[in-house]
């Protein structure tokens, strides 16, 4: 009935293991992701070979190069369920009956804010210079607002300047463009899990890099992580895989965590002893809506153990609910890096227009401070508690911090068998009765039956999937598309199929 | 005091180069390219070997893996060149003693145009799907557009289909997702040369493949290219790198030839005779502006001999002026090549916001019809005049055909020695007096002594540089930024230091 007690899921969890190709694919579309489970586990490093990437996809395609089979296989991976949602996506009007999507992790709460804000006059400036090449780092105008704008959202100590800003369209750009240069092909990054599952698609296509998964699931992560850290790469390698960095998301995505600067701090130290970057993804950075936590950015720190191979992620994707805007953003100290990223961004640039778009929001502090960040984490907040309640109600124990889109929601007592096949039996059976969840392998989760519930929707959708409160069951108009239902009757159908 | 007769230097000229590393940054930022002499070559395949990409590159840059510093590299190789010229940018209000760029291939003539169009109400519509996660393909309603646009300008026999549209960031994201699927790590395309340098990075930066240069410079080219290629390709192995397709440019960059049908035929079927890919890129299509020409797209053919093994590039920055928009566009209708290129295109997505106003532009066929292509068309040929006529006047020999952006021009009577040594010293003497051009190392050219002039510049700057007509070299206001001051007294001076 009650989420699980967080003492209880935070006990030494501390493994690693080298991601094999088959991981990696798992309904990453969009922005799909995986799920781990808190249990304890208290094996120490557990590692995996490193596989051939290439060797099992077909060869089928004889057109492509073997990479490129690989990278096709990440698409088709999800091409069963992206069309099945998008040929049938729920719309009040148009398609009552289509399938409610709770599985990408978009803020889709305030449009209504933002389509009022980007109509507005200002927004539509053709200058010259914004149509023709760019610095490909980005146009200074808009690197100037993003190191003012960052340096007060992260509440740096001093001002952070607008040379060690690179602008990209989108984070996954400047994960993959960070993996090629600090990286050779085939060395890996320590990626503590659950995490955001499409990283592993973003470093590995173009860059060829690999992640080391590290289980931090205690109450005392760090400390365990450390003795997990140290004992693999002291030396750097693991079975022949160089060891190059550590990724941290924070606020954490599927958990909702937040690193606190002691935890940020230790992992910052450990990364120095050991000559490793550290890669920071800052993207849920505004979106902390439980008033009682205080969101820490790295940039926040007096002092960085070693800025020269700390670097800091964030963009409008999730904390302005535009993921289709395409705007990511590299804040480095490193010149080197930020050159390398650079001369990649040809690949990764985003059109003058928006660049100037962006920079107008970004400078428009009344907005954003007085309309757009208390509206948002109202609503958030909002979506949160109605979804929580509802799961309580259901008693499906659920972990749930107060930032984020996301809910960590334990199905297991609904699968016959602890297998991720049975998890995706479940899943499959969710999306035929047109409710899209997240399952929880897809966030390289150890144990089968989590899934990733994004709660970030209109209330009208989510009473669709969480109808209790709203008293109209009785007589509910559309096909059994109600979560409740679903995980009342079908999971238990499921049960004794 | 006339261009080269065109006989004269389309002797058979063919010959095999693989690219080393070496050859790929020159002045390739924004949209810097490189030069090739049109003289006569009897040398059949000349082959060079394989260096180690990482071998020149120092490792001074102890955070970068070594593809960073190449990377980086890369970046380096533009900086002063491009510092030069930004610090010191040509505004006639504002810095009216600055650098004039004739270097980067922008077609700066019709902005007006532009910015009138794009400043209408239709421009700023902001829906929810425009800002949430896309079809990475593009969305369809842009990937339909394009395809009836492509179908009415390219002349297709029948209509050309959405399905086989993936909408990227620019022509060089096109280039590096499709480098990416079609090779492996190390294999090769066929380049006809000279050509434009920057598509060396494109391919390699992030895809690692490499260019295998094809000296085409003669009247009988195909016949001589496919004595060459057969020659070297039968086996689709140069010195162990595989080769895997051929890169047509048509208009061709730098010299502005099209393609005829029959040599279109003649290449296509050369290439399937070898299972070689052909990657078209037309994107200066709509930039011909000589009325005699006819400009033929490879969509255009009754018959592709190899459809499956045919991709087509075309995008917005050049025939639409509008290089800082960001759009470039794939048509394929092999199906797993558009599907691995749209897996990539996580990091080559462009805003919804953009998406959407590309697509009202190319659906405003009054506008383009009989507004901005006659006008463009018509001040791409009076610019191109003017120019051609100065050149004439100054006595300075020239290769130029009628679509395009750029003149072709030998300056080798102005070299004290025939060395690239020596193009590069008068190159920085034209920079250090203002005028930033092209150099024909960059656009692999053999022969010492060719730049590349481009002329799609508004009146008033091309007088700076032409000022002959003006009838204004009397008490000219400027320093000697003027191109016959300089070919004049700079090039004679360089000569007897």
């Amino acid at each position: 009935m009650f989420p699980l007690p967080q003492k209880e899921c935070r006990e030494t969890a501390t493994c690693l293991r080298l991601a094999s190709p088959q991981d990696m694919g798992h309904y990453c579309r969009g922005d799909v992701e995986g799920e781990c489970s808190r249990r304890a586990e208290l094996k120490l490093p557990e590692l995996c070979g490193v596989g051939d990437p290439t060797a099992m996809f077909s060869s089928a395609s004889s057109c492509l190069s073997s990479r490129g089979r690989v990278i096709k296989w990440f698409w088709d991976s999800v091409e069963e369920a992206y069309w099945t949602y998008h040929r049938d996506e729920y719309d009040e009007d148009k398609n009552p009956h289509g399938v409610v999507n709770l599985g990408t992790s978009e803020n889709k709460l305030c449009f209504d804010l933002l389509s009022r804000r980007l109509t507005q006059s200002d927004m539509l400036r053709v200058e010259p210079p914004l149509l023709q090449y760019p610095d490909w780092r980005g146009h200074l105008f808009l690197r100037e607002e993003v190191a003012k704008f960052l340096s007060d959202y992260c509440k740096s100590p001093a001002p952070l300047k607008a040379e060690n800003v690179v602008v990209l369209n989108g984070c996954a750009s400047v994960f993959s463009a960070l993996a090629t240069v600090l990286c050779e092909v085939g060395e890996a990054f320590l990626m503590p899990t659950p995490y955001y599952a499409a990283i592993t698609q973003h470093i590995y296509l173009y860059g060829n890099v690999r992640l080391a998964y590290v289980y931090l699931d205690s109450e005392v992560r760090v400390l365990a992580s450390q003795v997990a850290l140290a004992e693999v790469s002291a030396c750097g390698w693991f079975q022949g895989v160089k060891v190059k960095g550590l990724i941290l998301i924070s606020p954490q995505n599927p958990l909702g965590d937040i690193y606190s600067p002691g935890e940020l701090q230790e992992f910052l130290g450990f990364a120095k002893r050991h000559s490793l970057h550290v890669i920071v993804d800052e993207i849920y950075m505004l979106s902390v809506f439980q008033e009682s936590l205080e969101f820490r950015s790295v940039l926040s720190l007096e002092r960085l153990p070693d800025p020269q191979r700390t670097h800091v992620l964030w963009g409008m994707s999730k904390d302005f609910g535009m993921s289709g805007l395409r705007f990511g953003t590299l804040y480095t100290e490193n010149q080197d890096v930020a050159t390398a990223v650079a001369s990649l961004c040809r690949y990764h640039g985003l059109s003058g227009l928006v660049q100037y778009q962006v920079a107008q929001l970004l400078r428009d502090r009344d907005w954003i401070n007085c309309v757009y960040l208390p509206e948002n984490l109202a609503r958030l907040k909002a979506a949160h508690t109605y979804v929580s309640e509802e799961l309580r109600a259901l008693g499906v124990p659920f972990l749930s911090r107060g930032a984020g889109f996301f809910i960590w929601v334990d199905l297991r007592k609904y699968l016959r068998k602890a297998t991720f096949e049975e998890e995706r039996l479940l899943w499959r059976r969710f999306l035929d009765n047109k409710v899209l969840l997240l399952f929880g392998k897809a966030f390289e989760c150890k144990e089968p039956g989590w899934f990733r519930v994004v709660f970030s929707d209109r209330p009208q959708r989510l009473r669709l999937a969480f109808p209790l409160k709203s008293g109209t069951r009785q007589g509910w108009p559309l096909p059994p598309i109600l979560f409740n239902t679903k995980v009342e009757i079908l999971a238990r159908s499921f049960l004794q199929e």
